[in-house]
C-alpha cells in the first residue's frame, strides 16, 4: 500500500511518501528559515555613480571628504551692523555708542570697504563678514540717522558671527559609505557642490512566474488558465524596498526549462521563483534548484507560505515563493523583503504599527507562525483573511497581525501589534 | 528715532517697524497655521491613465469593477481526487470506496471525461472541477493501485474546491476612487487581466531658490556665494512624498522678477519658495506675493523655521520656506509634507518612532514649538542641532524630537518620540 503525501495543510516531518509526489523536506522553524535566507545574502557590492536629483534613498558606496567650508566665509547671523566688537562695549540703553556706517550690503554681495575702530558696515544675513569686523549688532540694537549708527547694546567678539567651517570643515570625512542619503544628506552634498556620488546599485531581481495555468497579462484567458498575479504583487514590493524588478516569461512546468531560466537569470542579484500551486509545480523547482546548486530548506513552519524555497546556485540566493497569492505575498513581506534590504543595504523596513484589540477570537496550528491579514476598523483589527487563494485577503487588508508558532488562540479583545503595508 | 525690527528670533507681534524693514506679520501658533495650509490645499483632480508596472504608490481615480470571476472556475484547492462527494459517504479507515480513475489532469490542464458515479479524475491544486464532480478527496486519504483508487475518508460536497468567484465575484466593485495601490492591490488588478487603470497624477511641485548669493550646482562659487541646498533637500522630500520637483532657475532679490517667476510656477500644482535668509529677501517674497494674491499668514511660532509664508494665487498655494537649511528642511517635514500629501491623496505619512529617554537637559523657548532634531545612540536622543544655518543639524541626525510651545524645558533622561526621518 502507498500512501501520497502532499498539499501544504497536511506535512509532517518524516511523514512516509510515495509515487513520484515528493513531500516538503522536513519543515524548520520561522526563525531559523529567516536565519538561513539572511546568512544566504551577500549585500551588494556593485556600484555607480549617480546624480544629486537621483540620489534619495539610495546608499552611498563611497565615504564623502569635504572639498571646502561651509560656510565658505565667516557670514553675518543677523541683519545688522558689522563692527570691532571692543568699540561697542560702553553701549548701553541710555547712553549709546556712535558709529559711522562707511557702506551697505545686501545678500550675495561683498564689501570694499574694511571696518576699523569708530566703524560699521551694514550687513544682511548671509552676508561675508567684512575685513576688520569681529561681530554683528543686530539692526534692533541700533538707531540710524543718515551714516550715524547708534548702538545700544555691547556685543562680544564673535556674537552673531558664524564662522568659516562652522557647519562643515574642509577635509573632514562628513558622509561614511553605508550611509542612506536622506534629504539631509542630499543636502550636505549640495552645499558641498558635489553633483555626483558614488552608490551602490539597487539589487536587480528576477521575477520568474512559472506554471502551466499561468498567463502573462495582456494574453486572452483560456479555460482553466488565470492571470500571473505573483509578477506584480511581487514587483512592486521589490520596487517598494530598493530593487529593480524584471518579470521573465512564465516558466513551463519541465525541468529543462526551470533549469535553463534559472541559469539565465544568474545574471540577476536575486532570484525570486513564484508558484506553484501544485505539489508537482513545486517539485519541479526544487529538482531544478538541487540540480544546479543546493537546496538549503524548502518548507518553513508559517501560515500561510509554507511551501517556501531558499536555494543557493553559484552564490545566487533563490528563492522559491509559494504560488498562491496570499501566501506569496505575504511571504513577500516576511522574508523577500529583510532579504532584499540586507541585499541593497538598506536599513530594515520602518513599518509602523498600531496596537488595537482583535475583534474577533482567532484560532491558529500550533508550530505554524501565522501571518493574519487584518484591517484596522473602529480601532479594532478585523481578520481579512479569505484564504491562501484569494488576493482580495491582502489587497482590503491595512496591514498584519503575527501569532508565533507556540500560540493557538488570540481571544477577542487582546491587543496586538498590526504592521501596516 | 526708528528702532528697526527684524530676524527670526526677535520678532514680537505689535513690535514697532521702520526704516523699510518690515516684521513678520503677527506671529500664529502652529497650530492655527498649520490648519490653515491644510485648508489651503485641495486634493488633485488631474487625472491619468497609468500601466500596472507603475501603479505602486498612486492613487486610484476610479472605482474598479470585476470584469470576471476570480478564479474564473470553480477549482481544485488540494491535489487528488475530483469525485462525487455521495460516492465517499461509506469510507473509513477500515473499509475504503474503490473509484476507478478515468483521467488524470495536471495543473493548466482541462479534463476530458465526466466524473460519475464511481468514477474520479486525478487532479492538481489550481485545476478546473471535471464536470460532474463536486468535491476533492486529498491525495493523502487514498492509495493507488493503477487506476483503482481507494478513499479512506468520506468528503462533503464541495470540500477542497474553492468556487467560482470566491475570491472576487464577476460585477462587485472591488476596489474603490481613492485607494492607494499597494501591492496587494495591484495583485488584484493582475488577477482581473487589467493592464491600465486611471490615477490621480502626482503633482508637479515648482521649487524655486532665491538669494542673490545662492549659486546653482555645477557653477564656480564666487566669495561671497554659497551652494543651492534647499532646493535639493526639497526635491528629495517632494519625491519621497509623492510629488515631481521641478526645480527653478534661482530667482533674484527683485520684485519683478519674483513676480514673474510665481507667474511663470502657477503652472504648477504647488509652489515652494526657498530663502532668503535676510529681512529683505523674505520681504521681497511677502511683496510679490501680495501684489499678485493674497498672504494668508508670514511667521509661525515654530522654532526653527519661523519666517515661513502661506500665501494663496489664482487658487494655487504658495509655501515660502526660510532661507537657512535646517529650518528648511524641519518646516518641509512639519508642513510641506502634509500639504502635499493631501494634495497628492496619500495617506498621512507613516512615520516610525521611538520612545527613548533625551541625552541632556533641553531649553525651549516659551511660546514657540520646538523641531529639535536628535540622533539615537546607546538608546538614547542626543539633540544634533547645531544652528539653523546648519546643514549637518539634519544630515547627521535620525529623526526629530517635538516640543510643544508651552514647554520651556526637558530634563535629561525625559522620555520622548522620536520621529525617523
Amino acid at each position: 500500500m502507498e500512501r501520497h503525501h502532499h498539499h501544504d495543510e497536511c506535512c509532517e516531518q518524516g511523514a512516509k511518501t510515495g509515487s513520484g509526489m515528493k513531500p516538503l523536506k522536513a519543515l524548520i522553524s520561522l526563525e531559523e528559515g529567516f536565519k538561513i535566507l539572511m546568512e544566504s545574502v551577500r549585500p551588494i557590492e556593485r556600484r555607480e555613480v549617480i546624480g544629486l536629483l537621483q540620489a534619495r534613498g539610495r546608499v552611498l558606496a563611497q565615504d564623502v571628504k569635504a572639498g571646502m567650508d561651509v560656510p565658505p566665509f565667516p557670514r553675518a547671523a543677523m541683519d545688522g551692523y558689522a563692527v570691532l566688537a571692543q568699540d561697542t562695549f560702553p553701549a548701553g540703553t541710555f547712553h549709546p555708542v556712535t558709529l559711522d556706517r562707511v557702506e551697505t550690503i545686501h545678500a550675495g554681495e561683498i564689501a570694499k570697504a574694511r571696518v576699523d575702530n569708530g566703524m560699521c558696515i551694514q550687513v544682511a544675513t548671509g552676508c561675508p563678514m567684512p575685513e576688520g569686523a569681529d561681530a554683528v549688532v543686530m539692526v534692533e540694537d541700533t538707531e540710524a540717522e543718515g551714516k550715524t549708527i547708534r548702538v545700544y547694546k555691547p556685543v562680544y567678539p564673535r556674537q552673531n558671527v558664524s564662522p568659516q567651517g562652522e557647519d562643515i570643515e574642509s577635509g573632514t570625512i562628513i558622509l561614511r559609505e553605508g550611509m542612506l542619503l536622506t534629504p539631509g544628506r542630499i543636502g550636505v552634498l549640495a552645499a558641498l557642490g558635489i553633483q555626483e556620488v558614488e552608490a551602490y546599485a539597487k539589487p536587480r531581481v528576477a521575477v520568474i512566474p512559472s506554471g502551466n495555468e499561468i498567463v502573462p497579462l495582456g494574453e486572452p484567458l483560456a479555460l482553466g488558465r488565470i492571470y500571473d498575479v505573483n509578477s506584480y504583487t511581487l514587483s512592486a514590493l521589490i520596487e517598494e524596498n530598493g530593487g529593480v524588478p524584471m518579470i521573465f516569461p512564465t516558466v513551463a512546468d519541465e525541468l529543462e526549462a526551470v533549469k535553463s531560466t534559472i541559469q539565465e537569470a544568474l545574471a540577476y542579484d536575486l532570484i525570486v521563483l513564484s508558484g506553484g500551486s501544485s505539489v508537482g509545480e513545486r517539485d519541479m523547482m526544487v529538482a531544478a534548484v538541487e540540480s544546479l546548486g543546493e537546496v538549503k530548506f524548502h518548507g518553513i513552519a508559517v501560515k500561510p507560505g509554507k511551501p517556501t524555497l531558499c536555494g543557493l546556485v553559484k552564490g545566487r540566493l533563490i528563492i522559491g515563493m509559494p504560488g498562491y497569492p496570499t501566501s506569496c505575498l505575504t511571504n513577500g513581506y516576511g522574508f523577500l523583503v529583510p532579504v532584499l534590504r540586507k541585499l541593497a543595504r538598506l536599513p530594515e523596513r520602518g513599518s509602523s504599527s498600531v496596537k488595537v484589540p482583535l475583534s474577533r477570537r482567532v484560532v491558529s496550528t500550533i508550530g505554524r507562525h501565522q501571518y493574519l491579514p487584518v484591517r484596522v476598523e473602529d480601532g479594532a483589527a478585523v481578520p481579512a483573511f479569505k484564504e491562501s487563494g484569494a488576493i482580495t485577503s491582502m489587497a482590503l487588508a491595512d496591514g498584519w497581525v503575527e501569532i508565533p508558532a507556540n500560540v493557538d488562540l488570540v481571544e477577542k479583545g487582546e491587543l496586538v501589534d498590526v504592521y501596516l503595508f
